[in-house]
């Protein structure tokens, strides 16, 4: 069998069908595991890439049933049950799994990906770092003052949980970590505009939460804007709710969509891209192939609204395909419904505040910060990372310094803002292979 | 006074100018210390790019007497004595030192520069990173046994210290850590090849400890191929010795050469493009400019070879130029002559093996590998990246992985190495600044 992303969905599957009777095949065109809850830290120089991903193959390296292609799925052929990749031969399979995953959501404005990029991997995190941390540095090089006010003007677009994150480090970053070592600047004079279309922020977690969140950021000084909408976004600013936000740094966090390849299947799939699943995730007409995670649309039966795109749902739906699957093989009777068991939602608004509702408890502040904290280091994949992430922690918490503010990826370090946002994305190369390589069957 | 280049050089003179009377801009075009000693250890995902690099501004926080500016430096006018940069404008100096480092030389193959990189900052590391981890997903994926092969063979040109030091590391990733986790594969089954010119390795560490370098190199599974000449290298290979070896990843280690910043002076380099200085490290006719570090040639008085081009005779250079200007400024006699007092040389090939000279102690094998450890760790600037990188080293012995086996840097992760060959380096925007901001006169 063969399973479709490496993210929390696909590795709950390929990890629970350990002991089953299956060949599995993880397909990832990224060579780690990411931990996304903590990816926030990375673009805000608070951790290092490498303390929040784990290579793949080593997380699967004692498990003999698994094996890992690093390789770009292009096609599902659903009828010849074929998966076919940029690198490989077509893989066939049995068993199918979908965990794609989901992809940043301009609402028919493509344009704006260059100039407002979003966090969704280590790279958008490297880049949003790079950014922000240029921008400071043309700041202090600045003389004219609407061009250095321009500069420390940060706009996030979005009040859901990464917008928060993003708003509310990008203030602590300045106002804790860079204020003393700049010489023309003060970076706390810094702007931060948070940007939300809806009533107020972190609106999934319920009014009191909400305004909790909306008081922890107001008291950390960042400006938020609800009930607005933006309408447009430059290399120098933001149009939005009629006003225009002059601001070298603009950051996306409105809006996600399923990866692409769920839409490419013939099945029906929702505004979003994501695939409208079975009650046992399974795609209509196909009992074989599974989509689980942030590409699928499950609706509980006798509800209205869909699960959330959230980690827990994808982790636990790839433990019940794991264990269907597994039964079906051992031709014994499987589970015919997903039940999702919601433990509860987090977000942190910066040092020492956050907000949590566990189960039908709600907190807030220092307390929801240190539960936030605990969890996070306990969900970290593994061992090493968990002692790395701890020192850096305490380090930067108790001296209010950084280890990861490097700018890195760009021949030229010394960029302006506004050169940055002239350049393009990386070029992918699209192009056939020179060897096309036979892949097992993965029969199971 | 205006101080080129934040290395080692730059780093020393600005830090031994703390108490003097003057003020100092420091301008770098990139923002972190680069600790390049481990430079290796991150080329093979043994370290974290910030476990080695840390904040300029950070590490002169608490100078007030210092600034930092992060700006590429495009001329430097000797006789308005002013430093333009792309980003400012031009910077006025009383005293000046240049300490622009090195890059690599190709020897007039400039076409070798993507097919066969060279490290010499973060950026050059990560690449290789990304390189040698993608030549082993390529092979796993392969099934043609030529083209596996040709994966699976890394030549590395150069027998230098980072030479050896690469070699040997690819050696234990390929043996020790990546040997479990691949399926399809042995990566033990890894060809490394150490081409050089010149009658052995580690040439500069005298006959001895070259002769154990290569033993040591050759019981690792290195092949070794002294007197050898690279006549070509394309995206699939390197020819040497009248021999062609199939190779997807070349690296390149056999020389460097100046910052072309020296040679644009107007005044007298040799060949390698280092300025001829006088013995206080001045520039002939301007004794308000020096130059320090691999951008230098300093012969000692009555001494026929030029000081080599290693990380303590730019700190001791450094700390020299800074007592001479303080002393200058202050209106004392300030020395004539700088001394360069050799405490020795080290490298090391792999998991507990080095050679080191010390004085007049010759050490080779686990003893000095130890030195070698723990000399880097008391070196590394910052005691948070000590701990962290003590942590990954224990972590790495006694487990043999790696934390930091990311492949990041491109939108497509899973290129074979042939679709990297063709990969262009950055572009760098060649434009003029929208506000050149004036910066401070920076007098004494």
């Amino acid at each position: 069998m063969v399973v479709i992303g490496g993210g929390f969905g696909g590795l709950a599957v390929t990890q629970a069908l350990k002991r089953a009777d299956v060949h599995v095949t993880l397909v990832d065109r990224s060579n780690h595991f990411l931990f996304t809850p903590l990816l926030y830290q990375v673009a805000m120089a608070g951790l290092a890439p490498a303390e929040i991903a784990s290579p793949t193959r080593s997380l699967l390296r004692h498990q003999a049933n698994a094996r890992v292609l690093l390789a770009e799925v292009t096609e599902v052929d659903l009828v010849a049950r074929e998966v076919h990749t940029r690198e490989t031969r077509p893989l066939a399979y049995d068993y199918l799994v979908l965990a794609p995953g989901s992809t940043n959501a301009y609402f028919g404005h493509d344009e704006w990906v260059n100039v407002a990029p979003g966090l969704k991997d280590l790279d958008d995190a490297v880049e949003i770092r790079r950014r922000v941390l240029l921008a400071f540095e043309a700041a202090e090089r600045e003389t004219d003052e609407a061009a250095r006010r321009r500069h420390l003007t940060f706009v996030v677009i979005g009040g859901g949980p990464t917008g928060v994150e993003l708003a509310g480090a990008i203030a602590e970053l300045a106002t804790f970590v860079l204020a003393r070592d700049f010489r023309s600047i003060r970076p706390d004079s810094t702007r931060v505009i948070l940007v939300e279309g809806s009533e107020s922020v972190l609106t999934s977690f319920g009014p009191e939460l909400s305004a909790r969140a909306l008081e922890s950021l107001r008291a950390m000084g960042v400006e938020v804007r609800p009930k607005t909408r933006v309408t447009n976004i430059d290399a120098r600013g933001v149009e939005c709710g009629g006003e225009r936000i002059d601001a070298s740094t603009v950051l996306w966090a409105a809006g996600v969509r399923a990866a692409p390849l769920g839409a490419s299947l013939g099945v029906p799939v929702d505004k979003q891209g994501r695939i409208v699943v079975e009650q046992d995730c399974s795609i209509p007409g196909h009992p074989e192939v599974f989509c689980i995670g942030d590409a699928a649309l499950f609706v509980p039966a006798g509800e209205e609204q869909p699960l959330p795109g959230v980690s827990p749902v994808a982790m636990q739906q790839g433990r019940f395909v794991a264990k269907k699957i597994a039964r079906q093989v051992d031709r014994q009777p499987s589970a015919q419904t997903f039940k999702y068991l919601d433990k509860g939602i987090m977000a942190t608004i910066g040092r020492s505040r956050a907000v949590a509702r566990i189960g039908r408890i709600r907190l807030s502040g220092f307390i929801a910060w240190i539960a936030w904290l605990l969890l996070h280091i306990v969900y970290l994949i593994d061992f090493r990372n968990r002692v790395l992430v701890l020192i850096d922690w305490a380090w930067s918490y108790f001296t209010y310094q950084r280890g990861s503010r490097l700018i890195t990826g760009h021949r030229l370090h010394a960029g302006t803002p506004g050169d940055q946002l002239d350049r393009q994305g990386e070029p992918v190369p699209d192009k056939p292979l020179n060897g096309l390589p036979r892949v097992g069957h993965d029969t199971a």
